[in-house]
């Protein structure tokens, strides 16, 4: 078994596969203080929430390692000041703000210690975050595999893998456990417009590790789910509502209606810090919109008219009944989603 | 009101707008011969099933042309070669088939006339049917107007324009009509993987006509209909089989899919000649693959990791039931599909 290793610290440096510059170069980005972090994570050097939460704790860390030798007061000052830099490195991103938020916690449990053992504190909990995203999405994977027949075709949407969280992936993580187990899977992957992380990210780390598959426009999988050829839909989540409404890459929803009507199961792989507990539905859930340009370029070179008008959701709402299951690291949810979701926020 | 004419012929030449170059660059390609018009039809130079037809029938013109010179036997016997060869270029759509039939047809029927007087009647008639063709549409577009009601927002899909046909459209003649007549219509135009014909195509003749649009990715249509924000489908087609099953452009099935799930209107635009009465469904029209570099690789830049497996299908078909209405220029098929085919078969 050969595994991507995305995010990795050693002698000091964040190293980080740089997913501008996948699949066409295999290059390494390293971060030596908390202004590469914001930089990795504002210009999409790594993306997927899970990856940005841990790397965002790793800049928290680079931040104490710079002021640790300033006074205690203009340490707190700086530090508050670099968490709300790297909080602001994307929008949208829930990870990145429970991850920073979470080191800051530690910094003000802590505060009596001197700033050395604060540092050391935050370089622990920073490992602690990403060695648990690993462990999680393991755990998840072999929650996952259950579901999944032998010999079955799965369809996938995005890049929910190693690239996109700490390690091992989401749905990707469900399809890696069943491939390594023997379970003789074939892959569709979705090429995921407008970003194409499927073509991109998905397709690389298939081929990584010899997982079979082919790589298809979105709008080919209708016509494969209607005519059997899919046994499973595995997709990932950004935010997953109490009632079970899932936010997910543009393109989610579309399936999700497909697969309702022609009966194939459409399950949703996230960990349980994916669900907000906080939002009720899909319909509180903002969608971000981000740039005409996603849509008119592609690599940078034009692909459509200047000067038009573009819309462009980067997420869309999957209601609730149009999942057969959320698959988390602590079982799998089905039927009653509001009660499963709910059971999962007692014990977590 | 402001005209696109994407095939002319002038000069003893076949001249169309090169649609590979569009909406960077304004270029035309001129056909001379009758392998110059193959590989246009092939290398997309032209596209769109009309269009096509028409292109095709001045290919057949070009061989007579080329071979009137032969003794009547070996004239005959090189007619017959090209003809396939012409033929040969596309598999899909049927106005291919439909104008070489109708050229060769000509040449039996009138193999009495010598070669050059045949050439003659041959050249008449590729101008009739490219000048029919842009009449249909007219009448075609008047038709489909009648359901459009004032200020309605229209999603189509690929490109079903001035481009893709003899001249103001199918699909997007109806929305031209509808927009020239003062209904004060929006449009969504998707941007159509793998080819983009939505993003180059069918974005730079809505821009050209000052027609208010928005371009999205496929995958973004699916949550505006269920939103109510689409109040009519309108999609062209390619073949349509006897009991009202539509090969269309990769992606129209998707989208019936979700427009009856969330009932919106989802109407095929198409000439009596797109209907294939030797068709009876949609399980016996064969769909084209095309080439993986139109998945891996974008205006020439690779996107994808190098030798991965592709499935690339150009067109997927609808199943009567999604679609609410098929506009041809002899009317509005509803209903009974079957019933209505049969009666266009028997007034054509």
């Amino acid at each position: 078994m050969k595994t991507i290793t995305a995010i990795t610290f050693t002698d000091g440096k964040l190293k980080l596969i740089d997913q501008r510059r996948l699949p066409i170069e295999f290059v390494i980005f390293e971060c030596m203080n908390f202004k590469d972090v914001e930089f990795a994570i504002r210009d999409m050097v790594v993306r997927g929430a899970p990856a940005i939460g841990a790397v965002a704790a790793y800049g928290v860390y680079f931040a104490s390692d710079e002021f640790k030798s300033l006074k205690k007061e203009n340490y707190i000052k700086h530090m508050k000041e670099a968490c709300k830099f790297i909080n602001n490195s994307r929008p949208t991103a829930v990870n990145l703000m429970w991850a920073v938020d979470k080191m800051e916690r530690l910094i003000i449990k802590n505060i009596e210690l001197n700033t050395i053992d604060i540092t050391k504190l935050l370089k622990g909990e920073a490992d602690k975050i990403l060695f648990d995203d690993i462990k999680t999405n393991k755990k998840m994977a072999e929650i996952g595999n259950e579901i999944v027949l032998k010999g079955a075709t799965i369809l996938t949407h995005c890049n929910t893998g190693a690239l996109a969280t700490g390690g091992y992936g989401t749905a990707l993580g469900v399809i890696r456990e069943a491939h390594y187990t023997g379970k003789d899977i074939f892959v569709y992957a979705d090429e995921t417009r407008p970003r194409l992380q499927g073509a991109k990210l998905t397709a690389w780390e298939l081929k990584q590790e010899n997982i079979p598959f082919q790589l298809i426009a979105d709008s080919a999988a209708a016509t494969l789910i209607r005519d059997g050829k899919i046994d499973l839909i595995l997709v990932g989540a950004d935010r997953i509502a109490k009632n079970g409404d899932t936010a997910n890459k543009i393109g989610t929803f579309m399936l999700s209606v497909v697969a309702k009507e022609y009966k194939v199961p459409f399950y949703v792989v996230a960990p349980v810090s994916t669900i907000d507990f906080k939002t009720s539905s899909g319909e509180d859930i903002v969608i971000e919109e981000r740039s005409s340009e996603e849509i008119t370029h592609i690599q940078g070179v034009r692909i459509a008219p200047e000067e038009i008008e573009v819309y462009n959701p980067a997420f869309d709402v999957t209601p609730a009944q149009n999942i057969t299951g959320i698959i988390t690291d602590k079982g799998i949810i089905q039927g009653n989603f509001i009660d499963g979701i709910s059971k999962l926020n007692n014990i977590r």
